[in-house]
């Protein structure tokens, strides 16, 4: 029902459409790359301690305690991860002064961060600041669904480079009608002089990450744009991978990051912008242009309290990782003939692959109370968000039988 | 610092500046338009019995639960508040068709209200869904800072109407430097023929309210645009006062409302929009270009146990709206000397009014840690938010300080 009131843009723009939410329990929920396990009891106790009488005045727009907060836990996983690289390269001793101010030592600081209602909306207010009616902006084609969407809303004339260009395959030969060559790998190569790129790393929905000498190749070659890096899953990658130790090196680079994967906490919506302070002013102006106060004051307490505890999230993380392996390993195991099932290797906390039959494998899992991802555009293919061991066996035994069974029709 | 990379949007526009938020404690905040009392104990429960495991799953994009408690609400208000007018007038019955689902009996039902992180987000998406890249979108100048930001951000092209145009002075003669006319109301005629119109009502900074067949009226000269009616005020107004009760009849009626104010739940986040269907599908289709699901699930838990609080907020606005009666009176009486000291009749949880000195009152007030809302363009006038009757009083003993000190300066 489309209202005759509607602008030209909103009558024309095809809007973003998220994987199913069922009310009812009793779904093995693999479609919406949700973690598995509950978040941190840090979170729990924040949850419980939260003073309902605070929530008569405005909440802090900066979310400046959990920019801190962020900010500390960006600049360990810096110190912890990637030490080496950031002594010998990418974070010159000039961008870290000594003084007394506690966070004065740290690589990344409060001004790197800037805070929102989910990653989905700082990269809807990136678009904004930095991408709004220009042309050149370049982005993979596939990636996140909603790169096109914001292209269109704001403006931001896109150029989407298919994956899997310029390379040789890797995996499975393309889906002639998918109309992507070889492997779903983004080349580098591809993406110079633009006026901007986005691009998610590891990417979505196939899982395949870059490495950050690949990301600061693009850097290099997009001096006059801001290149943002959706680092929504980069808690599943390798460590080195991430290209926040590049921040301070790069003014035009941003990076985005979600609560929603790593830290579970989807239903809480935070997410963060990681780059140099003139870039997250850009940010905060068009926040002011739009909602002065994105997160309220119990999402800000939660994720402060969440991005603090290390050690839960490095288990739960883990876990998923293990999982992951068990899960490609497993369906690998399976394959009988040719080219038909192949698991691309994933960095993130789901994995895409390659069925016989996907869309009939998709109902089959569905009459089993089993839920992953299809879109049409990539017929044969399933993204499978990870979850709990427990629940990817089950995953692989329902799999498995669908196999068997649709190897007995052909026999 | 204006980074090199910003759109030209971004680069050009004049961000919305909120009211400071002092974090040490101990200031009077009558500058930001918060409720002095804390949310219902409703929320404290909700709060206290929200369940932390949930939160790794996405929350309901549409928050349904909190869509069905709000229509359940203002249905109520409807029947208590505005009955004859309704049954008489507003709501043919034709609108209320009888059914067994629990909702059907209701004037205003679910798929009538749209809910998002504050009525702010809200507005921002009507003004894409409804606005954007149109012409002769009519406002009235004065009212809330953010329009003029919206519209210039969405390309909504905005003639502004000067408040008191042909109307005869009311209050005080207009500040020549201010450039309105005579008594800050707003004049229904000169709103015809938009493609667009936007208001509050009661309209902010002033606290006058349009009533509702002057609403009616806009709403007949505007067949081709939709109206919006900000009801950010509108329970500290008489009953009669809303367009709610028209909204069945109006297509092109969209009345947007938050917790903020009269909930007092301005650290939560949370606004609705209440329409027709077709409306309330728009805003849908442009946040699903924004961002999917912009309330978390605390938000959207404890707003729907707020607004179930008939009794609690009937309470607290009572108190509220006695203080502002009792301010305004109490100004009246410290006024000497010709028109220097006015307060326009609010019907919101703030008053307007006029001093001798605005801006030095401004300063003492703050020197005694009580702060109100000034603005450079309005010189001679100050905003006071209305708190708790003790707070008031602490407030009237201190402009009646100021005076007496400024009549003792001049004699």
């Amino acid at each position: 029902m489309n209202s005759k009131f509607l602008s030209d843009k909103a009558r024309h723009l095809t809007p973003y459409i998220a994987g199913i939410q069922p009310r009812e329990n009793g779904w093995i929920k693999l479609n919406t790359n949700e973690n598995p396990y509950p978040p941190s009891p840090k979170v729990f106790e924040a949850l419980a301690t939260a003073d309902a009488t605070k929530l008569r005045l405005y909440p802090d727009g900066e979310s400046s305690d959990l920019q801190r907060a962020v900010a500390r836990a960006v600049s360990d996983e810096l110190r912890r991860a990637a030490l080496p690289q950031i002594a010998g390269n990418s974070l010159p001793r000039k961008h870290m002064p000594a003084s007394e101010h506690p966070d004065a030592g740290q690589p990344i600081k409060p001004e790197n961060i800037f805070c929102a209602n989910s990653s989905d909306e700082v990269l809807a207010l990136a678009y904004q600041a930095f991408f709004a009616g220009k042309t050149r902006i370049l982005s993979p084609d596939i990636s996140y669904g909603f790169y096109p969407v914001w292209g269109e809303m704001y403006d931001a004339g896109t150029e989407f480079i298919p994956v899997g260009q310029s390379r040789k395959p890797r995996i499975a030969p393309a889906d002639e009608n998918a109309g992507f060559r070889a492997d779903f790998s983004i080349n580098p190569a591809d993406y110079a002089g633009g006026n901007g790129v986005i691009l998610a790393n590891p990417n979505a929905p196939t899982g395949l990450a870059l490495s950050r000498a690949d990301i600061e190749k693009i850097l290099r070659q997009n001096p006059d744009g801001v290149v943002i890096i959706d680092e929504a899953y980069i808690a599943f990658a390798a460590p080195e991978t991430s290209a926040v130790a590049l921040v301070n090196e790069y003014e035009n680079l941003l990076v985005t990051r979600t609560f929603s994967k790593s830290h579970s906490l989807a239903g809480l919506r935070v997410g963060y912008a990681i780059g140099q302070p003139h870039l997250i002013d850009g940010l905060r102006r068009v926040r002011d242009a739009f909602n002065s106060y994105p997160l309220d004051m119990i999402a800000q307490n939660c994720a402060a309290a969440a991005i603090s505890d290390t050690e839960y999230y490095a288990e739960t993380t883990a876990k998923i990782i293990a999982a992951r392996e068990f899960t490609t390993d497993f369906l690998h195991s399976l394959k009988t003939s040719g080219e038909e099932l192949s698991v691309l290797p994933s960095q993130a906390n789901f994995i895409f692959a390659k069925f016989p039959d996907a869309p009939a494998l998709y109902d089959f899992l569905r009459r089993n109370k089993i839920l992953v991802r299809h879109w049409s555009r990539l017929k044969n293919f399933l993204r499978i968000s990870i979850g709990t061991q427990d629940e990817m066996e089950e995953f692989c035994q329902c799999v498995k039988r669908f196999l068997n069974d649709e190897q007995k029709k052909r026999t």
